[in-house]
């Protein structure tokens, strides 16, 4: 994606976030983060991202979908904290704010047991739970869960408060991410 | 507080969520939380407290106040976490929404300084660094914080992001709290 690219989505991001009447400084207006997944088809597979915060232990976002746009499955295993216990994989809740966002979940049970037997089961995508969430509507999503999600026809802004984001450790099903 | 009361103040509270444009659902208009801390003078130090999520790792909370008015003096103390490690305190980032909010907040050698000598020190308000945060603004206050807030004229509404509030461990200076 060229800078220009970038320019246009982040503008395209800023105005789902006028919608949400979501105030946001110049600086996060200028840092707003345009994620394609490395599969440059940004306006189909990727979404815009304000990170308030991200420390070790606490992450709040805003996260932008353009309509029909989707973040593709992923896990986030657990991890060793700096002060060194065993961190549970990255627990998530994501409120909808503005437009609509379709959640599709797979449960602890089954993400184990495609961790287990990873051929056997990554085409049972269609197994996953799916949770329709409006303005005003969230879901908690605990660690060891599959999950994907997808913006309605308005498109979509959604907080997430979470532990802290180590995305470099998400593992997404698609190989090519 | 009797349950007349409560209600009429759940009700100013709405105004103010409503001016921030945050959608909540019937279940949370309902639920919002008055707190006076046993003061019993709830429109000088006192907020309203939507909780969107509270686990053991993760909090999301939105906090409204008056004009004016104060949530007191307090420091979040570490615990044992309930998988046995030490947590630190609550880690709290405060992001204001609606209005404005002046935060003071006491360093943290100066926080430890008082818990060695309580004493000693606990007339030292004024020393205080003072926050103000507008529309858009936020401020990550690390544990062994002391801190303490106002909402300006027009009130507040603020998003809180932080780790699990166990707010029954919360130290406040006032000692009628
Ligand atoms: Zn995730
Ligand atoms: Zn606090």
């Amino acid at each position: 994606m060229n800078c220009q690219q970038v320019t246009a989505y982040q503008n395209q991001a800023l105005n789902y976030l006028k919608k949400a009447h979501i105030v946001l400084t110049p600086l996060e207006i200028h840092n707003i983060e345009i994620v394609d997944f490395g599969l440059g088809n940004f306006e189909e597979v990727g979404l815009a991202i304000v990170t308030y915060v991200n420390t070790s232990r606490v992450c709040a976002k805003e996260l932008v979908l353009l309509p029909h746009q989707i973040c593709p499955e992923h896990i986030h295993p657990p991890y060793e904290h700096e002060d060194g216990h065993l961190e549970p994989g990255k627990e998530e809740t994501f409120r909808c704010r503005y437009g609509q966002v379709n959640l599709y979940v797979k449960s602890e049970k089954e993400a184990y047991g495609e961790r287990l037997h990873p051929e056997g089961h990554n085409h049972c995508a269609h197994e996953s739970h799916e949770i329709r969430l409006k303005e005003g509507e969230q879901y908690t999503l605990l660690p060891h869960t599959k999950h994907w999600f997808q913006a309605g026809e308005k498109g979509a802004v959604i907080s997430e408060f979470s532990t802290q984001s180590r995305d470099a450790l998400d593992i997404f099903t698609d190989p090519r991410i």
